[in-house]
């Protein structure tokens, strides 16, 4: 199933699509898509719902898209899962997944308006492969037990300034947490309708140049082991979104690809997930 | 005033504590103390009705003491911001604040066990003054304006695993944000009552023994200056919480103090915002 959130930012709808694609309105069965509808089978009640015909049509004419969850307690990223991003990079591929946190507040729709952040000579784009939870995560026991917990998953651009990264002192959290800086979406899809997580093509072009053309495939640590792994560090929560790494193309590194520049248009999908389509502006 | 927040975890009743010391139940005038709370007037609202004598007196007996705001969307954390902590960790003072996020379900009771996490063997303290924001911050002009933001100040203990955040490879994330690693409070004392932020005494103390004695005149950067300086990077939203750095004595680095153990007895105190005390467990 495909779940979205419609609306204006705070005040989101949730919906299912149906399969002729129509949104059908969830609001009889939850309040939300968050981790309190996620954890306690919210996705089997609608599952049931959307058999049972009890789902009202929503018309999304003039609707704005949302972020597909709502804002979780945390958004963990995952930093140099591709070889071909860290070789870009100058970067070692990494032994054990490389860990960082992002303002959760980053989160945006797909297609809302990505800011430059004021100062800011070098923003940057990184398509990933979001996973979101559905149950909670604490020293999970083996890579497999991730998929009682993993509820799905949804495009997402983890937009960075990269003079805030690397050249402000310390930690990269200065060039990951600004206003803007996560479209999430369109869609939360369910593991049985995404398939396999690693055998799937992402895609990110800007003005309609394509910049990044990967593959899941080549991810260095995979969807099930970076759950588990995470696990024993943190306890994740159901909502909590985990972005799983960007591979090549990126403005920052060997190539000769420009940063963004106010205008710009930016166009990020993953095969079965949809297709996010938004502007640059200025902050 | 000081606001706390007594009960068991997620069902915490919100009180504020009169001049007598005695404890009065806010739930007249709100569910919880948190964001929502302080960015609407709350502060003052609490101020009248303590004034009015309408809020009834709240037996804290047998009552678990809980974080004094609820959990924030963020938990910010500044790096090697005290002058004799960098040096006894090896490390250059900053040129400028040196930042990161912490898991915000790290948060717990300031008299709440601590557990040491499975596979540790360098779990570390560090007392900090902890900032609630009461506000928005986003690109403040100045350092003067956090102060229109600052709902208060609490006692925090940035709990560390050592290893975890220095050779676990990349960011400092996963020796930060494990499961009950931020004691914070008792208190929410706001800054009326706190007096200068920047003239508090700080100690922490394992089994009695002092390891922390220090004081926030020898910040690097000073409350306001940070507030300022993470809006230029992030938005801060109301309830949130930044720890702000902790003076020298922690187990890490030039001292012979021993990392923490099972059945540890570890207190925390800042001049006028409480005492904590909790032992120290394990995962």
């Amino acid at each position: 199933m495909r779940f979205q959130r419609l609306g204006d930012a705070g005040r989101e709808i949730p919906v299912v699509l149906d399969e002729t694609g129509a949104a059908r309105d969830l609001r009889a069965l939850t309040p939300d898509i968050d981790g309190a509808f996620l954890a306690t089978g919210g996705v089997a009640r609608t599952r049931t719902a959307l058999r049972d015909g009890t789902l009202p049509v929503l018309d999304p004419a003039g609707l704005r898209v949302g972020a597909p969850v709502a804002r979780p307690g945390l958004l963990v990223c995952i930093g140099l899962n591709y070889s071909d991003h860290a070789a870009e990079t100058g970067a070692a591929p990494p032994t054990e997944p490389v860990v960082f946190l992002k303002a959760a507040n980053t989160i945006v729709g797909p297609d809302d308006t990505v800011l430059i952040p004021r100062t800011s000579t070098r923003t940057d784009y990184e398509v990933e492969l979001a996973v979101v939870l559905g149950g909670r995560a604490r020293y999970l026991a083996t890579p497999e037990d991730a998929d009682a917990v993993i509820a799905g998953y949804a495009v997402s651009n983890d937009v960075s300034e990269r003079d805030f990264q690397h050249e402000r002192g310390g930690q990269w959290t200065k060039g990951k947490s600004c206003e803007t800086f996560n479209p999430l979406g369109p869609w939360l899809v369910t593991p049985d309708e995404a398939g396999d997580p690693q055998d799937l093509g992402l895609r990110l072009a800007v003005n309609g140049q394509p910049r990044q053309d990967g593959t899941t495939k080549n991810m260095l640590f995979g969807v099930r082991h970076i759950i588990w792994y995470l696990s024993q560090f943190m306890v994740l929560e159901p909502g909590d979104v985990v972005n799983t790494g960007t591979p090549a193309g990126v403005a920052f590194g060997a190539n000769d690809f420009p940063y963004l520049s106010e205008g710009d248009e930016v166009t990020v999908a993953i095969d079965g997930l949809g297709r996010q389509h938004h502007r640059i502006g200025r902050a």
